[in-house]
This record gives C-alpha cells, sequence and structure tokens, in this order.
C-alpha cells in the first residue's frame, strides 16, 4: 500500500509516518519506483505499536527506539526485552541528600528484597526508584508510609507471577517478547489507572 | 533563615528557590529589610514536598502548582485532595480509532468496575486511562493480555483498602492530606519499582 493508505488505515498522519521512519521506529518501505513506496501489514502492526509505546505508555522517541530495536534484534530473548522495556520506562533518580541516607535506604531495599525471596541484580532500574521513594519518605519525616512498601511488593510478586503464565500461553517467541514489552509498558498504567479507581471508592465510603 | 542558608539546608540551588517561588509553588519569605526575606521550616518542608513531586514523581511544574493550592486550601479535605492529586499524576489519553471500539471499550471498564463492586464517577480520571489501554490492546490483537485486568483490579482494591487504614493513623488533616498527595504520587512509582523487582525474580527463575 501507499503512505497515504498507511495513514488511513492507522490514523497516523503522513508527515508523522515520515517522522517515525526517519527517527528508525518504523522500517522503510520498499521503493517500487524512484518516487514510490510500498508498505504492508507489518508496517501497519508496528504503527499501531509505536502509538501504544508513545502516546498511552508516555515512553520518549528514544526509549521507544531501544525498545524496538530489542523487539527487532535476532538474539532477542523475554528475559532480554523485559530489561530493556524496564528500563525504558523507568525514570532515572537523581541522588539527593546524605550519602548516608541513600545507604541505610538501600539496606533497607535489600532487607525486602530478601524479605519476599527475590533475586534481582543491582541495577534492576526499580531498585534504584525505590531506594530514592524511601529517603524521600524519610526526608519528609513519613516513615509512616513505608509499611506500605511489603503490602505493594506482594501484590508485585503475585502479579508478576501471573504475567508470567499470562505470557507463556503467547504462541510464538515473537508474540511473547513483544507481550512482555506490552505488559511493561502499558501494565504500569493500567495497575495505576485501577489504583485511581479503587482509591476513589474507597476513599467516598469513608468520607460519606 | 536567609534564601542561602534554605538552599544549604534542602540542597536546592538558590536560582531554583527563586523559580519555585516565581511558579508560586513556594510561598513567600518573610521580608525583614528592603533587600532581605527570611525563612523558615516550613519553607525547608515545602521544597522537601516539592522536589518528590517534580522529581520522584515527574509532575509538571503545572501539575504541582495544582496540588498544592489544594495541600494550602482553607477547604482541603482528604477526598479533595486525592482526586486533584490523581488528575495531576494521570497522563491525558488522546482518543484515536473508531468510536465504536471506545465504546466497546468503555462498557468493558464499566462491567469490570461493576464486578469489583467499585463506586467511581465516569469522570475519574483512571477510568479513561483504562478504556484507551483495553481500546489498544484490542487494536492490537492482543485480547489475551486483558485477563490480567481483573487481578490488578483485585491487587489495587486490596491496597486502597490498606493504604485508606495507613493515612487514618496520621494524627491531623495536614498528615492526611499530604500523605495522600505523597500516596498517590509516589506511590504509583513505588508499586512500578517494585513490580520491576518482582519480574525480574520470576523471569529470571523461568529463563534459567
Amino acid at each position: 500500500m501507499r503512505i497515504g493508505e498507511l495513514a488511513r488505515r492507522t490514523g497516523v498522519p503522513v508527515p508523522t509516518i515520515k517522522y517515525y521512519s526517519r527517527e528508525g521506529l518504523l522500517p522503510a518501505g520498499e521503493r517500487t519506483s524512484p518516487n514510490q513506496v510500498a508498505y504492508d501489514d507489518t508496517h501497519v502492526r508496528r504503527l499501531k505499536l509505536i502509538r501504544a509505546m508513545l502516546e498511552v505508555g508516555g515512553l520518549s522517541i528514544a526509549a521507544a527506539r531501544e525498545v524496538l530495536a530489542e523487539v527487532d534484534s535476532p538474539h532477542r530473548t523475554v528475559h532480554g526485552a523485559l530489561g530493556v522495556a524496564q528500563s525504558a520506562v523507568t525514570r532515572s533518580a537523581p541522588e539527593h541528600g546524605d550519602r548516608a541516607d541513600w545507604e541505610r535506604a538501600e539496606a533497607e531495599v535489600a532487607d525486602l528484597v530478601a524479605r519476599h525471596g527475590w533475586s534481582a541484580k543491582p541495577e534492576n532500574p526499580g531498585r534504584r526508584s525505590l531506594v530514592q521513594i524511601v529517603v524521600t519518605y524519610r526526608d519528609l519525616d513519613r516513615g509512616d508510609l513505608l509499611v506500605l512498601l511489603d503490602k505493594y511488593a506482594t501484590a508485585a510478586g503475585e502479579l508478576a507471577a501471573a504475567e508470567l503464565a499470562t505470557l507463556a500461553d503467547a504462541p510464538s517467541t515473537d508474540g511473547k517478547v513483544e507481550g512482555v514489552v506490552l505488559g511493561t509498558v502499558l501494565g504500569d498504567a493500567a495497575m495505576s489507572a485501577l489504583r485511581r479507581i479503587a482509591q476513589e471508592d474507597v476513599s467516598s465510603r469513608h468520607s460519606a
């Protein structure tokens, strides 16, 4: 199909398609004559995936490019795709405050990881975020809110097991790799969205 | 204290403090002479709260301003603060694709909300995000991943109840209002961080 048809089928405007192509997110179409390029269904699907990552997941162009490079890699694995997707969706955590506060929080996070029987490398992007969150709560004298972390952790462990079980049903490695990317990028958004609904429910009952 | 001391105690540079002040995030200090302004401990705490929202929670200046206006309002309530904080942390969801797809997803989300016995207004920001996520999964033919939403919902309901119970222990309305803001802004980040750690653990066991 021509680029106009690709735009019509995906709802992505032609200049945006050209932009994604220049940025390396969308593979080039097949040049069929000096001024004509043909696209196929793989381009339709890729554009939907790009839109999911950028508009729904909120990834930057650079982060989406890294994730798609892993999806396209001949050496792709589910575990590798998970690592790349996790890095892409995690905000980098600037260290501030006392070094001693960070070390104390790192020890608390290590304890929590051990308590839940988890094996996670020190460079896991969630681990560093969590240290920053613990430092922030303590800095604000809100250690009272830290008790919630174990409850979040228990829920996260159960959900990760359920996610893996669901992914295992996907028919191909491609399907599993794409699933782990979507589960990471959109799964966070879905969990946050459901938290908002549940919190409104609990809060409205309590204040009624 | 002078602005230099405020900067030293919080680690926030003087120009940044002045910027937050101009943007309406930080109340003015008390002018003690034509070219001297005095700050106190409330400014120290407010700067820590601003940093938590911007650097850890990733809010924009405009979103942080709205949340702080609610925190400072004489009419502040826990339920009101929750609504403002929820709107501040939720990405706006542009509608794309067929209207019929959106209506179908809206009905599915309404079913899910009913299934969990929740009361949540149609304008709840999580509700609209969730509709967008459902549309996106279907658009990508990944309806297989939708089974996870009920599991996320069950976990979200249990966590919301635990969050409320923790907040109820805070000694004052101010403490509760601040707690609901932090719980919304940092709680999402904490849950996402713990999901990354749990997912790495599950994935490494599976691929081992």
